[in-house]
């Protein structure tokens, strides 16, 4: 099947050398995986920047939030000829029984009048804050809910990965709700819409014995406290989609029913772009799903990188029929593409 | 350090032949940890009571609940010398990447007048229900909650271990509430008082990249929808709780704050118990926490069984000074010990 994707052509639209270190000492490695909105007839990123102080020849060194540090941020050193240390995964390592993060990430804040040109802020919009966001904040994605915006983001830190919601107005004050699914999950969008009186989000726990890191939803009252979960789409073995999946973010209202971009990754770790679509007045019914992707990484800044073999969506705008998403490519660089939805309802065979 | 607990003379209470199987082709393998409160002047028990078919020679056999099969019990079987298949955990085994439950488990009521002596309900009072329970429902809290009885257990099945709730005013008419903590969770009780005009919980997520499986609290507006969450007490590397640690029930108001026992398990899989004393006015704080174990699987049938070497307990009721615990002993009888708050208290330092 042929793809989906319309990449934009000044693809990558944003690189590492585009942003401003958060701290001195510290250097940009990684600039991805935005949530996206649109606000004052502006396009808004809520770019992840995952930064780390320069290796040495002998050393690697971690960054870890600290209040009582200096800018905030602790330096943590291992000499990289220790037996105990083992860095084949570039994102993370364990040593003596505990692991750590090879960045820190933060959101910060991007604006564009055209969709394509991004002026980045100069400082870090939201960092990691308390015990539960120690190793820092990642993958947000924005929800317009009502007359506000619903951040929701991987708060990662020894005490595991969870999900914690921020909420604003106008961009300038934030309201932080702490922490609404725990660990493990990741991977959490609010709807944009109520549906039977209550807010809905997809989350993404991972098991341990059962393995498999499926979409779940959940409702709420209030959209801080949440309960009624439900697994809706399951890793299918063998696919493309065999060991993790998790949903893009807000699904996008059809005539079909609810349309929501998902990422899928295989055993070796290749991340693709399918869809769902689920009925309308029961996000728990499945209606249809991808079979083969609707993106791949197939262009050279997707497939090398900081972890190559990587697209991940997780925010987009509509606009008529096309649905822009704005993607991390091999977890290193934003990106642009289009899809249009008939096309990807036609798809799903609908 | 001496242990604090006085066990039953008549231990174990209740044994597998005491319980007659919910189905026939099942055999009872082990009754175990159970729930535990007062109704009507009666001590009342919610045993977990695990179940499957007599193994042959040649093959090992599991049930899983389905609604479409006979008693709605489906029995897969697997031939012992397949060599894909690992039995050196008696629990559990995978089976060509999927991992299966050697037994299933519902939930039944045992009623006592005295105590010790139990009257144990000839059928199935709860067993699992839908997508979500398809391995069985285990492990059940109970807390007393303004006029109502709150059930909190485990919910297995291949999407994973999640808690779910059943409501009760009369233990005839149950109220199933779904999932209220997704998966990996275990180990959920509801603080039978309210605190800041919000409903609170233990709960106890697992993790994966980050390991550990350690007690978090939230709370609620409204039982049935979760959020706050925070970790409170984490595992302790090299100790008796190094792996995994979990809440028994309740906490027992105290004059210092929340007492809480805890069980604690080592990476032989010893499970013990310990105690937590928390703020009365901020569950999140935890004042004091036992250094030792406060009770040992040092009993014949503690060490010896199904799974050896367990105390667990999840249920107690208090008279006085007395706290009475109903335990799972080496996963395969139900015990009684009973211990003084006031030594609990003094072994915090308090």
């Amino acid at each position: 099947m042929p793809e989906l994707a319309q990449r934009f052509s000044s693809n990558p639209l944003i690189s590492p050398k585009d942003v401003r270190p958060s701290a001195p000492g510290l250097e940009v490695e990684c600039v991805l995986n935005p949530g996206v909105f649109r606000y004052n007839g502006q396009t808004g990123l809520v770019l992840r920047v995952a930064e780390r102080p320069p290796e040495t020849e002998r050393a690697i060194k971690v960054p870890v939030l600290n209040p009582a540090a200096p800018d905030g941020i602790e330096i943590l050193s291992f000499a990289k000829d220790d037996p105990e240390l083992d860095l084949s995964d570039p994102r993370l390592f364990s040593y003596q029984g505990r692991t750590y993060l090879t960045t820190v990430s933060h959101l910060r804040l991007a604006w564009s009048d055209n969709g394509t040109d991004f002026a980045i802020d100069e400082r870090a919009t939201l960092t990691g804050e308390g015990p539960l966001e120690s190793f820092g904040i990642e993958d947000c994605r924005v929800s317009a809910v009502a007359d506000e915006y619903v951040l929701t983001y991987a708060a990662v830190s020894p005490h595991g990965v969870g999900v914690n919601m921020i909420r604003t107005s106008d961009w300038k004050q934030f309201q932080r709700e702490g922490m609404i699914f725990a660990p493990e999950n990741k991977n959490t969008a609010v709807f944009e819409e109520t549906i039977g009186g209550r807010y809905w989000a997809f989350h993404r726990p991972s098991n341990v014995n059962f393995k498999g890191n499926h979409i779940w939803v959940a409702s709420s009252p209030d959209l801080t406290h949440w309960g009624g979960h439900a697994c809706i789409a399951m890793v299918r073995p063998g696919q493309w989609d065999e060991t993790r999946m998790g949903a893009a973010a807000a699904p996008v209202r059809t005539e079909h029913g609810w349309l929501a971009l998902y990422h899928g990754a295989d055993r070796h770790n290749r991340y693709c772009l399918g869809a769902l679509l689920l009925d309308y007045g029961d996000p728990t019914r499945v209606l249809a799903r991808s079979t083969d992707p609707i993106m791949e990484p197939t262009a050279s800044y997707e497939r090398e990188g900081f972890f190559g073999g990587v697209v991940f969506a997780n925010g987009h705008v509509l606009d008529g029929d096309t649905l822009t998403i704005y993607y991390g490519a091999a977890d290193t660089v934003v990106c642009g593409a289009s899809f249009s939805v008939r096309e990807i309802l036609a798809s799903l065979g609908r």
